[in-house]
């Protein structure tokens, strides 16, 4: 292939120009700051990580891994996400550590894409892990956190669904034994919201009226905490039936934090089933196709590290909520320019430290005194181009020094 | 080799505990902060770049690029710097935007290392380039810039040494005219600050005696202003005088700065010749090895990516800093523990929140009313092996909730 050009980068990742930034940074903050005040400690692991280790206990696909080979011959990952990584400091670095802990990052992630329009390579997380505890009560806190993470980062309108990985597959081994086919390809449906598809597998399956009017009657168990009732009616597969309860119990604590109205139960939805081992989440934030957060609970994870141990938590995908959230958020802010020749310097630069303390961003130019800023149409200032709050004046040998109130600026 | 063990990470990369992050985000935090109050606008480039472009501008030595295929076939590199993907942005996506650009950043970044001892693979840098500015003016706002960020970074005493390519290659042109082995056995003893080889090289060179002198002399040419003057005495050549002429405005500048306590000229100092083409510095905080922060004039890269222009900056060598940083940086604070059963959860979630919303990080466990949490030895809270600030209380049918006061709280 040819050689690229100068200017390009790689397919699927990018440059964040400073709004950019200042959006990514504003989220992170508040996020951050959020999930501190839940008692959730933030830690950071490197970008790369061994294959045979974090690489395969990650729950992404192997041909989504970027991987490398160090100069020992070694296969390396870029990490695809931040769970994998984390069970391995639970495990290592933090294996004197209590339970439960409660560690939150923000980080990076990488996945090797295929030539798809809009897939990213590189994209940003800001998330939880709440590790060894198994209850109810610690799943609904990580929905909480998620929906306080949310609201932190300056989502307005979102739904979260609540789901579990044992309830399809309680009532599936209950009327479908064997038929592993079948689960799958009814399951394929499901993971991808292809209720159409659903319908027609289930007529096309041998199943008796009964059987097939069960699984159909599924796909209406999305809604409040009445769902729950609904599905205890359903099935009497006691795996099923036990993970209705926990989201029944998980929805009572979350009435507690007061945060149902963001909430639905879909017991249609369907994460990963090799990873997650208990109850899965998903956020949809109004007018975007995209999740913006997903978690559950993975209880199979921290044994591969040799510390086993119950797990949930979630992820928000922060690069989307950039695109999401307004510029309302990055706070732009005045700058003001100073003027000075080398007979004003030092006043000049004096004043510029002393504005500078007060919180302001000052750019001092060497010009000469004719060349001060000009208003332009819109009463902006501008000065080679680049436009300015405000002008603190000319430093020359007799410094033509501007009172706050003369700049814009509240006098000291 | 054997596959590496489940908890292990690869050689040269760390993880970063919540304490470390603590003080790493706290540097961040006040060196952007910095950054941006001198007018730096801050900006994210991706991990990965093009070997055949940034990779080969960089200043980074081909073997020390960490290097992987795409599914292409086409070598990438994971960024070895922030200076080059910054030439390309700035020829790229900002090519619009007036000079000079004032940019800033703060990014992990990449080193393929040999077996050696305490060499980082992978490490964070906070720096600024300011791009399009070619006077001593532009050169000595990044050195304040500098010693600025390294005290918002909390490094209480430090040096930073100035030097100039100039002086040197115009030096040895002077003196050792056509004897490029000779000028890069020299070059290579200075590089090394291998102060005795420099003299044990010029007595093996058939060299007359003032010219051996004058290459003596300048192992002395390192001290305040007054090293400029004895530096023009020194040499006729006029590649070196400018070099001088631009080191003493850059010293008069920052005098107006007011930060020459902080500065020494040291024109024994030699940067990567291939990539500096000015004045170069380097900044060593008391009782560490090694330097916390270079930086330097680079006026040829731009022109790799497009976008001809004079350029100078500095990265400071964050990781570095952290290790250097007391404890109190962290800012350690107190949790508090809320105690609750089913009938109090309400109440102990609520609590949670007013709490968390006036600033106070709080953990909430579901636990039995016995179970309250002993003072230790030290009069410290433990709950299940973890310390905590105060006891909120346990909320049950009758919460016993605590006022602040007893807390050990303000009372709202």
């Amino acid at each position: 292939m040819s050689k690229p050009k100068v200017f390009e980068k790689p397919t699927g990742v990018k440059d964040y120009l400073p709004e950019a930034v200042s959006k990514l940074r504003h989220i992170e903050r508040h996020v951050l700051d959020c999930m501190h005040r839940w008692g959730y400690e933030q830690i950071m692991t490197p970008t790369m990580e061994y294959y045979d280790t974090v690489g395969v206990a990650s729950s992404t696909s192997d041909s989504k891994l970027f991987k490398l080979l160090n100069n020992r011959g070694t296969t390396l990952v870029l990490r695809s996400d931040m769970t994998a990584p984390i069970a391995r400091v639970v495990s290592s670095l933090l294996k004197e550590a209590p339970f439960p802990l409660r560690l939150s990052y923000h980080s990076n992630v990488f996945r090797a894409i295929e030539e798809e329009a809009g897939r990213e390579a590189e994209f940003y997380q800001t998330g939880v892990e709440l590790v060894g505890d198994p209850s109810a009560e610690a799943d609904a806190e990580v929905v909480a956190l998620a929906i306080a993470s949310l609201k932190a980062a300056g989502v307005q309108r979102f739904k979260i669904a609540i789901g579990h990985v044992g309830f399809l597959n309680g009532l599936f081994e209950e009327t479908l034994q064997g038929r592993d086919g079948a689960q799958e390809a009814l399951k394929a449906c499901l993971l991808g919201r292809d209720y159409v598809g659903y319908r027609e597998q289930l007529h096309n399956l041998s199943l008796s009226g009964p059987v097939r009017q069960e699984l159909e009657d599924i796909l209406r168990l999305r809604g409040g905490q009445e769902v729950c009732a609904q599905a205890l009616n359903l099935s009497s597969d006691p795996t099923a039936r036990a993970s209705i309860n926990h989201l029944c119990e998980m929805w009572n604590v979350l009435q507690a934090y007061g945060v149902t109205e963001h909430v639905l139960i879909d017991l249609t939805m369907i994460g990963d089933f090799s990873y997650y081992t208990g109850m899965t989440f998903e956020g949809y934030a109004a007018d975007l196709g995209f999740p913006v957060v997903s978690g559950g609970r993975y209880d199979n994870l921290l044994k591969q590290f040799g510390r086993p141990a119950p797990a949930t938590g979630f992820a928000l995908k922060t690069t989307r909520i950039v695109e999401l959230i307004g510029d309302d958020a990055s706070g732009e802010e005045q700058r003001i320019l100073i003027g000075y020749n080398a007979a004003g310097r030092a006043e000049a630069l004096k004043e510029a430290l002393i504005l500078r303390a007060d919180g302001h961003t000052v750019i001092t130019e060497q010009m000469e005194s004719k060349d001060r800023p000009a208003a332009d149409s819109s009463g902006q200032l501008v000065y080679k181009g680049t436009a300015y709050g405000s002008y603190a004046g000319f430093f020359g040998s007799e410094p033509e020094r501007l009172t706050g109130r003369q700049r814009g600026l509240a006098d000291k």
